[in-house]
């Protein structure tokens, strides 16, 4: 198996995107590569640690990637949180502030059920704040969150702090 | 391991969405149940018969949870093809029609190289805009399209027809 360093060399740094100031992480050179790819859901599983995992919940729209693996890899069930309007049944809600506005996260109200054990999993932590609107959506549902983990943290922007878990896992931090 | 039978009892029709009159199918009660994902994915995979695939492109989003399942149980790499302004580097652009207007769908220019064996996986075949679109994508690069494969085909929208390629699976038609 490839290496977290691995992962790391074969991200691309994208300068002013999606707008001036940004470098974007490219994700999209790990997920071409097969051996990369099945490292980054490897990676990602073993933040569960022992504890059997009922459903993985992926977010909109690059977390369904990594979510969709990890669920496949241990036997799990799969669960979306999308954007407002996309889901067709009964939704729980959950606004979060943007740099201009609010946006809104839904995820079907029978989704998860009481107790069952979650593992939340996204690309990128930037500032928390759609993970953490997915956590309330799944406190909501009373669920177990086992973990939250990200294959990316960016550090200096501190959504870590956001997530108010005690299980944050990324497996590249810059 | 769970039938296609499974899969369609499962499926959860819900009225009127996304708007008056349309029947929509809802797969999130198959993604939520470890058996029937596994399942899905199988059976998706299985559709390539014994070309050995080099990368399964999924589309945005729900075709995302698919392909990356069908990429990671195969051991092939993924690629995302996505809305106009997602994809963050270089990329080769169609434009597909909708009932009102057009949209747009990328894919990074290195996403694939000329000759790869491709499987193409999404959820739902329905009048195939999107799909045809990035057929299209797909032969501007170059890859060799081994297949193109949906979970679910309305086959009275006739969307296989848009497809032109001779490889089109689906597993549950309507």
């Amino acid at each position: 198996m490839s290496t977290a360093a691995e992962l790391d060399s074969n991200i691309r740094d994208v300068p002013d995107f999606p707008k001036p100031g940004i470098l974007f992480k490219d994700i999209t050179p790990i997920l071409g590569d097969p051996k990369l790819f099945k490292t980054s859901i490897q990676l990602l599983a073993e933040t569960a640690g022992d504890t059997q995992i009922d459903k993985v919940v992926g977010i909109d729209a690059r977390g369904f990637i990594f979510a969709a693996g990890v669920a496949h890899l241990i036997g799990a069930g799969f669960v979306p949180v999308r954007k407002k309007g996309k889901l067709p049944w009964t939704t729980h809600q959950m606004a979060y502030s943007l740099e201009y506005g609010e946006d809104i996260v839904e995820i079907h109200s029978d989704a998860v059920k009481p107790g069952e054990k979650i593992l939340l999993v996204d690309d990128l932590l930037a500032t928390g704040g759609t993970a953490a609107a997915a956590t309330k959506l799944l406190k909501a549902l009373d669920a177990d969150i086992v973990g939250i983990s990200f294959l990316i943290e960016l550090e200096a922007l501190n959504g870590r702090k956001n997530l108010e878990h005690p299980h944050v896992h990324s497996i590249l931090k810059y």
